[in-house]
């Protein structure tokens, strides 16, 4: 029933687009010719297809605008004319998977009115190889020039029901397990899909996030994101289950509106990559060529970071982040705390500050994240306080001062936590004294936070003004030579490309989970297929006590890991930053594994992925910036992988070892996670390795050339 | 009928307090003992009551809360504990009305408990010779700490069909004409008097500002108004007109919320003025007193200012605070101004600004106001445009550096002028800049403005979060010592006492509208009993020339009002601030007039109201700050207004000399608003001085001792 009905709308649109003139409609395919897209005019309402190697991926599927303040933008349209080019450039990344980016894409500009509204839209179609990108522009003529968007109603017409792996359409969180199903059960499935969290907001039992990764019953790999999210609401998808057609569902405001919008003016990139190799799906660099280039000049200061922190101790322990429990509630700058008594909890104090500062100076990282430094923990979430935090005071057992001098003393920097409580007009009014006090002292790169409901109220986490926050802390940072990883902001769309000192995001369910309630197994064989298709995120790998009795020895529970899979992620998930999470008690139990972790580099070369599939696995290698070093990490779902790596991308000239981090043959995540096992082996390029992968596992490679 | 209900509903209440044992009530007397006011519990809920002279002015009222996120608290009170104590203080403000202001109340404090929800809540009134004031405190203990205000529902029932002078409540603007009607008529002259508005979000049919002026049928002068709104939203009275009941209607944020508040905390004063001569409505203190006292501890950067300005010409002109017309829609920063062709009727340009820096320096003025300096004016309101200006990007014919030297070359100060376009997040973000900008050229006092809706969007110019904003602003100016002069910001309530350098508001109809549609001509009869309650008023007096011909040949507006009055203004409505808003061509003309402007003061040593009678007439004498002169002046509704003054505040031992400015005995508002007649005269103490005021018309005299 359900094909029949599919098959039924698409040949009845066929149909219609059948009978119009050519003048109506333009093609254009890809460099290679693997993918067509078609664009038309149809019932005065524009209309995309898209085809790969034949067979269609996206059906027609309309584009078009609901508006709060005036006639809809949904039909009426001509087309006024069509134009097409060319472009390919190769350009470099200040930090990346690879040093250099091919992007090349053949575009169609198609040119619209909208003659009884004397208004002018134009759409703007490029086609790569490994999909396409489209967006709405709005230029300066007619009558159009400050308009408000009640919804966009871009269509992504499904060809079929397809298998998807998806998270539940949210306006305020990201911070939910996968599911993976047909499309058709989304809907049964939903509520399952949804734990709660500090703040969200669900819109349809048929939403769902992007980027969204799904793949066809022959074998295509199909993915519907965005790019370049600036001045916009974000686009969450909405499914219309019975014809297997995603249309747009964007962010509102706090007065329900979905954008105000002043022309000229576009939206962000549509973007649908395919494929039929899983690995060219996370090969793909779609997202960030549909990015603008670098807006700085001078970026010699933005460099990855490899960082400890104290930080799981609270996660996954009893520590906290405040540090009394003498006042009921904060009235910030109202107490004394010099006069409080300490309960004894907190966990950023001088001592242990600086014995995490030992512990990174003795292992070569960079940084030492310290969260909880700061005054008004004691009720700083949940109330939509206002007033919440100010940046720049110190709990009186934190010496700002000495722990940085002491830290810089080392070769070792502490790095800044701003946890805004979501209360972002607070942040901003503390923010540039908040960056600078992080120059006076030494800091080069913050984690902010957003956690909770948004200030301004009614406002989400998802909205255009709130992502306009988002973009103003990472340029007026950049202002001050200071990196930022921001939690709980807008999922990225490869904004790091123009802004390359935002090098983190969270916007996904990250390792802390694994401490509240556990991620499912196939967590991170979902990951970089959707959340990294963004941008990197501050995932947090490197938890080797998967019981977490170091940090709490009464609590029950566990990291669905095996420690092998651990060190794998530093290389499936693709960052700039990386942390080593767990506490150095459990560190200095497994050195020998743990040398990996100080082993493995935060930027690269080159990067290969060598074997993927969507929820069931993913091997990764890359080769160091500026090194003949690679580095493989593979991670596995609950069924474990065998693989067969061809390191055919070694140089023929030269030797190599590997050090091979494996799961040992009976490492299981739940019942034995910390069985590992640690080989060398003389390797080159015509070596084939095989191995295996526990039940949750994974494992990791580091290859270095003999001299 | 009417009266009946009200007599049958008071007695009913008055019943069923007597039933009450006295461990219920409470009562406390004014020091004079004028004024007696009673609070009980009856039925659990908290009540008050007022009397003036043994006569009822409000009957028993109930106070409570609607809360959003728990159980109401409007009823299940019980009385714990009443107190009372005394304070009698005489204070010295930064500027004022009057060098020494006496503060002098009996205090009864009510501790209430809500024992079904474990809550606490305290009623602290005040009670003064010339009326009372009341809040509610929250103290840190049971179990109301964060809470969610739903609706304040403090009643002030009136004894009676009152005359009142009101304007519509509004969560967005102030900016309405008066009416004269009985309470009772309120309903159905409501949508004769509103207009519109560029924000404006009118709640009841029966919904009222404050400060809001009555009275009674057997003379007594009644006033409702509230001080020291800080961390709160604006009170708005809704009345029951079956009871005249009126009640406290908060303005809700976005999500309709009312308050959001955090323990301890209290709501500001609610209070009710009250006198059976309408001079002593006018001269009290009691806003003022219900303050705190200055929060700075250096003031000598205050000053009151005479200004003119680049205003009136645009106000009431052709001349433009935009530059070009060659912009559609303004994308700041994204054009250049100095290529785009100028439509020549741009005020503010280095030709015309020096022109009233010459006349400013020639006739002794401190400052001139500039407006629409900075660029982003071509479609700077009415978009809900968030990046509207920076606030420091002066357009190509206003030379910022060489215009304030010029000024101070001739001992003149510019004015800044901050236009946000109510889009206070960008004025935040812009603030500290624009701040920093004005120290740098020399400006020490900014006007600012919010025209249009709120950004963020769904707030309203009074709700809690916007009214965080306006102190904001002021309390960072203070940091760079600028005085701050907010229009369209919420009403004031006497925080000019805390902040003295909040040295003006407008919040009401001032005179732009006499160039827009005109107001009543009693309009300046009214504002000091309302407007002027909370703080000065910016009104921008000045005006000569009715028909505005000098700026608009074109025109056919009309100022009503006569010059003689628009002299008298500078007197009665009090401000340390004041303008001449007519243009240097028309002062020329009428320079004998004009030595009256010259000459006034904008600060005193003392102020005594001769006569008024609100909506009739107000009459003022003020003694200027450290001199022995005097001012007095007159305004005048339509029926004009005869004066018999006695001068016997004049220093016994000396002679003066007065030069009164009055209307000519034909001079008229509507028909011959430019005929005065300058005389001079010799007075002393004893001197009784018959005046006329015309009709729309009035008087100023400034009386010199003779040395």
């Amino acid at each position: 029933m359900k094909y029949k009905s599919l098959s039924a709308m698409a040949l009845a649109i066929a149909g219609v687009s059948f009978a119009f003139s050519e003048a109506h409609a333009a093609q254009i395919s890809s460099p290679s010719g693997s993918i067509v897209l078609n664009a038309e005019v149809v019932d005065s309402i524009p209309v995309y297809s898209v085809n790969y190697k034949g067979k269609p991926v996206i059906l027609p599927s309309k584009l078009g605008f609901e508006l709060a303040d005036g006639p809809d933008m949904m039909d009426g349209f001509s087309l006024i004319s069509t134009s097409t080019s060319s472009f390919d450039e190769t350009w470099n990344p200040v930090w990346g998977e690879n040093k250099n980016i091919r992007n090349n894409y053949n575009e169609l500009l198609v040119k619209l009115d909208q003659p009884r509204c004397y208004r002018k839209m134009n759409l703007r179609f490029r086609v790569y190889d490994d999909g396409i990108g489209f967006r709405y522009e709005f230029p300066q003529e007619g009558v159009l020039t400050y308009f408000i968007i009640k919804e966009e109603h871009s269509q992504f017409a499904m060809a079929g029901d397809h298998t998807a792996w998806w998270i539940a359409g949210d306006y305020d969180t990201q911070e939910y397990d996968y599911t993976e199903s047909r499309l058709s059960e989304i809907r049964s499935k939903m509520s399952e899909a949804i734990c709660s969290n500090a703040s969200q907001t669900l819109f349809s039992p048929t939403g769902v996030q992007t980027s969204l990764q799904m793949k066809t019953d022959d074998g295509i790999y199909i993915n519907l994101h965005e790019a370049a999210l600036i001045d916009y609401s974000c686009m969450h998808l909405n499914l219309d289950d019975k014809n297997m057609v995603f249309e747009s569902w964007l962010t509102p405001d706090a007065q329900g509106n979905k954008g105000h919008m002043q022309s000229p003016c576009h939206t962000p990139w549509r973007t649908v990559m395919i494929a039929d190799n899983a690995c060219d799906i996370l090969a793909s660099n779609l997202i960030l060529n549909l990015n603008e280039p670098c807006a700085y000049d001078d970026t010699s200061w933005i460099k990855p970071v490899k960082y400890v922190g104290v930080w799981w101790e609270m996660i996954a322990g009893p520590q906290e982040w405040s540090y009394t429990s003498d006042v009921p509630s904060v009235k910030l700058n109202k107490h004394d705390y010099t006069a409080l008594k300490p309960h004894g909890k907190h966990a950023a104090n001088n001592a242990n500050v600086r014995k995490y500062i030992d512990f990174a100076a003795e292992h070569g990282f960079d940084q030492v994240l310290v969260e909880g430094w700061n005054i008004g923990w004691e009720d700083w979430f949940g109330h939509s306080k206002d007033y919440v935090f100010d940046f720049q005071t110190p709990y009186p057992d934190f010496d700002v001062d000495a722990l940085n001098s002491y830290a810089n003393s080392k070769g070792v920097k502490l790095m800044m936590h701003h946890e805004t409580s979501a209360s972002v007009r607070n942040y901003e009014r503390h923010m540039d004294a908040a960056y600078k006090f992080m120059e006076k002292h030494g800091y080069n790169a913050v984690k902010s936070g957003y956690v909770g409901n948004m200030l301004p109220r009614g406002e989400h986490h998802y909205s255009q003004w709130i992502n306009n926050h988002y973009l103003y802390a990472v340029t007026e940072a950049a202002k001050h030579k200071i990196m930022v990883n921001a939690h709980e902001a807008v999922r990225p769309t490869g904004l790091c490309r123009t802004y390359p000192n935002l090098i983190g995001n969270e916007s996904a369910r990250g390792t802390e989970y694994e401490a509240f309630a556990g991620n499912k197994p196939f967590h991170t064989t979902v990951l970089p297929f959707t959340r990294l298709q963004g941008g990197p995120m501050d995932y947090t790998p490197g938890i080797f006590d998967m019981d977490m009795k170091e940090v709490n020895p009464d609590g029950n529970g566990h990291v669905n890991s095996t420690i092998a899979r651990q060190l794998g992620l530093y290389v499936t998930m693709y960052s700039p930053l990386q942390m080593a999470a767990d506490v150095p008690e459990v560190y200095n139990r497994f050195m020998d594994a743990f040398q990996f972790i100080k082993d493995v580099a935060v930027d690269w070369d080159e990067s290969k992925y060598l074997e993927a599939e969507p929820g069931r696995y993913i091997v990764a290698a890359r080769k160091a910036k500026g090194k003949n070093d690679w580095f493989i990490g593979c991670t596995a779902n609950e069924d474990g992988h065998s693989s067969d790596l061809k390191l055919d991308f070694l140089d023929a000239d030269k030797k190599y070892e590997a050090t091979i981090y494996a799961d040992a043959d009976d490492a299981h995540y739940a019942t034995n996670p910390q069985a590992y096992k640690i080989t060398k082996k003389k390797v080159n390029s015509k070596t084939r390795l095989k191995l295996k992968a526990a039940p949750g596992g994974g494992y990791a490679i580091s290859i270095k050339p003999i001299n």
